[in-house]
C-alpha cells in the first residue's frame, strides 16, 4: 500500500487507532476474497479499490477539493446522486460495514440500534475513516428510525441536509418526493456554488444510468449456470459502486462482464453446475460486511442475486432520459427513486413481489432473508416475506446477525442446514 | 362487575382466555390504586372507569353502532379525533399497556418490538379487548417503524386508514400535515357516509379542546408542593381521556379539579411538602402501564407531571377555534397537532424544551427519562435528553422497561437511589 500517512494527519484522523483498521483489512479480505477460486481476471480492479480502500479514492476527492469541488456523503440509495454530480459535486457512500466502528457508535447511540448506524457514527466520532472526514456536507433521509436520530447527532459535527422521504407510495408522494428533490437542488446549488442546469443533470442522468446499466449486465451474467462470477465478487463490485468514480466503475464493470459473458457461453462457472442458488434479500451490505456471502458460498453453494441496497434495488430502475427541462427531470428522478421497494415503505408488498420474480429470473432454489439486528423495518417485514415464500413453496431461512464474529458458527450451522434441505 | 359475557361473545372474543384478564386487573388495580391515602373523591367516576373497562364504554359504543354510527381505533395522539367526530363518528384509543397481550403480539412481530405495539396486534389476535373488535376502522399513522410495519399486519384484519405524518417540522410540513387531514376526512366521510361540514368541525374542535382545556387544569393543579393528586391518579385519568366520551371525561375531570383546588387552597396533598418531585418524559403509557409511577410513589416521590403523549404532549396546545371555513379549520388542526414534539421527527429540538420549561413550571426536583424497550427513537433521543439535562445540572435517570414485571426490583433500587440523591 502507498503511504497516505501524511493525508490521513493532515485529516485529522486518529491514525493510529486507523493503523489497527488498516492491519485487520488485508487478512480479512485475503481469508475471504483472494482464496477463492477462477476468479475473474476483471476483479482485479475491484481488488486493487479495497486494497488501497482509504487511499486511492480519498485522494482524488481531496484533489476534486482542491480545485473547489465539494464532496456530498450520503447513507442511503434514495438520495439522488445525479444531482451532487450536475452541480459539478461528488457523491460518496458512507455506509458503515466494519465492526471496528461499533463500539464509537455505541458511545452515543443505544446498543439495540442496527450496526449499520452505529458503525457509521462511530466511524465519524473515531475520526478513522478519511471519507467520514472528507466530506463537506452529509446527506440523510428520513428512512428509518434509528437514522433520524443518528443525524441529529451527527448534525452537530458537519454541515448536514434531510430529504424527508415519503413514507408511503401513493401517487401523491412522488410529487411530494419531487419538492424533496427540488429542494435538495437548492441546498446543493448554494453549497456548490454551481446552477444545476438541465444540460448538466441530463449527463449525470446518463452516467449514472449507464452504471446501473454495467451492473445490470453484471448481474444477467448470474442468471447462468453454473454462475460464472461468485455473490461475493459480485457483492464487492456492487458495495464499491457506492464510493467510486462512477465513468470509470462504469468501464471496469463493462471489461468484468465481457469476460463473464466469455465464461458462461463456454458454460465455465465458479460453482458446480446444480449447485444450489442462493438469494438473499434484506438489509444493505457495506464493505467489509461479507459474512453471509462467505458462509453461504463457503458452504457450496453460489448467491446469485441479492434484492437489496446492495444489489437489484440500486441499479434496477432507470431515470428516464427524455424530459430535457428541469421539471420534467426532476418527476423523471423522483419517479425513478420511487421504484426503490425499501421496508421504511407502508406498505412495501412491491418488495414481496420483486422477490418472487427474482427468484424465477435467478432460477432460486432458496432465499435468505438477511437482516441487521434491531432494524425493526425489515425484520418486522420477514412476517409478510416469509408468508408468501411459504405460499410459493420457496424454502426460506431468516437471519438476524450483526458485524461482529460471535454468532459465525452457529450461523454455519443453520445455513448448512439450509442447504442440505435443498440438495435433498 | 356486570355481566357483559353476552356482550363478548357476540363480539367474537376469547371470553375463556379474557376471563383470565378480567381476573388480574382488580387485583392489579386495587394494589397499585386504591391502596393509596387521601384520594380525592372525584377519582371514583375513573374508579368506576377500569373496573368496568371493558363493559360500560364497549356498551355504549355498540349502542353508537347500533344508531348506524361508526367508531375508528387509533394509536397516536396524531390522528385529529376532530375529524371523527365531526363525522358523527366516535375515536377511541387502541394501544395496548398489558403485558398479557405481549405473547400474541410476538407469534407475528420481532421479539426485539416495543411493547406498545405487540400488546397492540396481540390484543386484536388473541380476541381479548372489546374495543380492538369494535372499531370498524383503524388508523394509522408513519410515526416509527414497528408501528409502519404493524399495520401491514393489522390490515389484514380490519379497514384500515394510515396517515402518513411527515417526519420533520419544516414550514412546508403543515401543509403537507393539512393535505393528510384532508385525505383523513374524504376517508371518514365515505366511511361514514355523513358530510364533515364546518359547523359540525367547529362542535368537535371546541369540544375536545374543551377536554385539553380539563386536563391542563387538572395538571396546573399538580404545580402545588404538597400536590394535590398522586402521579398514578393524574396518569389513569390521562389514560381514560383516549377512551371516554369526550363530554363527559370533561364535565368528570373539571369535578375532580374543583376538589383539587380546594385541597390546594387548604394546603392539602398527598406527599408531604418538600417530597422530591418527579418529571416523567418519554414514550406514552397505555393502561394498566402504571409500572413506573407505582415504583416511584411507592418510594415516597410524588410524579407531578409527565412530558409524554399520556401527560403534557396530550392537552398543551388547542386548536384556533377562529376559523369557520373547512380550509381554515384544517390549516388550524395541522398546526396545532405540528406542535406536538414526538421523537418520531428529526430534529425534535423542541422537545427538549419543552422540557426544559417544564421542569421549572412543576418545580421539579429530577427527571426520569422513561422508554419502552426497543422503542428506538425515544432511547436513541435520550441522548440529547441527557446533555440537555446535564448542562443544566437537572439530576437525570434513564430507563428502559417492558411491560412484564420481571426488572421491578432491579428498577426499584435504581428508582429509590436515584431518589436518595434528590433528598441529599
Ligand atoms: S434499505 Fe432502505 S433505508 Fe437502507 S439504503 Fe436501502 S432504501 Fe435506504
Ligand atoms: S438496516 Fe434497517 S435499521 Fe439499519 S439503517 Fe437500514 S433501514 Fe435503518
Ligand atoms: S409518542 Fe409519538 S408516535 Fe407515540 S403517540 Fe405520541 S406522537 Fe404518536
Ligand atoms: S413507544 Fe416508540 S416504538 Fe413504541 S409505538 Fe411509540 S414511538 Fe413506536
Amino acid at each position: 500500500m502507498a503511504d497516505y500517512r501524511k493525508m490521513w494527519e493532515d485529516l485529522g484522523m486518529n491514525v493510529d487507532k486507523h493503523d489497527l483498521l488498516c492491519e485487520a483489512l488485508p487478512d480479512a479480505f485475503g481469508g475471504i476474497y483472494l482464496s477463492q477460486e477462477k476468479r475473474p481476471e476483471g476483479m482485479n480492479y475491484f481488488n486493487f479499490v479495497v486494497a488501497e480502500i482509504h487511499g486511492v479514492r480519498p485522494t482524488e476527492l481531496l484533489e476534486h477539493q482542491a480545485r473547489g469541488g465539494k464532496v456530498f456523503g450520503t447513507f442511503c440509495v434514495y438520495v439522488p446522486d445525479e444531482v451532487v454530480f450536475a452541480a459539478g459535486g461528488i457523491a460518496t457512500g458512507l455506509c458503515g460495514g466494519s465492526q471496528f466502528w461499533v463500539p464509537a457508535g455505541e458511545s452515543v447511540l443505544p446498543v439495540n440500534t442496527c450496526p449499520l448506524i452505529k458503525a457509521s457514527v462511530g466511524a465519524r466520532l473515531d475520526r478513522t475513516c478519511p471519507f467520514f472526514r472528507i466530506a463537506d456536507m452529509y446527506v440523510g433521509e428520513t428512512t428509518c428510525d434509528g437514522k433520524k436520530k443518528a443525524w441529529e447527532i451527527l448534525a452537530g459535527e458537519v454541515p448536514f441536509h434531510v430529504m424527508d422521504v415519503p413514507q408511503m407510495k401513493r401517487p401523491q408522494d412522488i410529487g411530494r418526493w419531487a419538492d424533496e428533490i427540488k429542494g435538495f437542488i437548492k441546498v446543493v446549488e448554494e453549497f456548490t456554488g454551481n446552477r444545476v442546469t438541465p444540460e448538466a443533470l441530463h449527463q449525470s442522468i446518463v452516467m449514472l444510468n449507464n452504471k446501473r446499466r454495467a451492473l445490470k449486465r453484471l448481474y444477467e451474467t448470474r442468471k447462468a449456470d453454473p454462475v460464472p462470477i461468485s455473490g461475493k465478487d459480485a457483492l464487492l463490485a456492487t458495495e464499491i459502486a457506492f464510493y467510486d468514480d462512477p465513468s470509470r466503475f462504469t468501464e471496469m464493470t463493462n471489461n468484468l462482464c465481457e469476460e463473464l459473458e466469455q465464461r458462461v457461453k463456454r458454460g465455465e462457472g465458479v460453482f458446480p453446475a446444480g449447485a444450489p442458488r442462493i438469494m438473499i434479500t434484506g438489509t444493505p451490505m457495506a464493505i467489509p460486511n461479507w459474512k453471509l456471502h462467505h458462509l453461504v458460498e463457503s458452504a457450496g453453494a453460489p448467491v446469485v442475486v441479492e434484492e437489496s441496497c446492495t444489489g437489484t434495488r440500486y441499479f434496477e430502475h432507470l431515470v428516464e432520459e427524455e424530459p430535457r427541462d428541469l421539471d420534467g427531470q426532476i418527476i423523471a428522478l423522483a419517479e425513478r427513486y420511487m421504484k426503490t421497494n425499501c421496508a421504511c415503505f407502508t406498505p412495501n408488498s412491491n418488495r414481496i413481489q420483486d422477490i418472487l420474480r427474482l427468484a424465477q429470473e435467478y432460477r432460486v432454489d432458496g432465499i435468505i432473508d438477511y437482516n441487521l439486528q434491531f432494524c425493526g423495518l425489515y425484520s418486522t417485514e420477514s412476517y409478510l416475506v416469509k408468508q408468501a415464500l411459504d405460499a410459493q413453496g420457496i424454502p426460506y431461512l431468516h437471519i438476524e446477525t450483526d458485524y461482529s464474529e460471535q454468532d459465525f458458527e452457529q450461523l454455519r450451522t443453520r445455513v448448512e442446514a439450509f442447504l442440505e434441505r435443498l440438495r435433498k
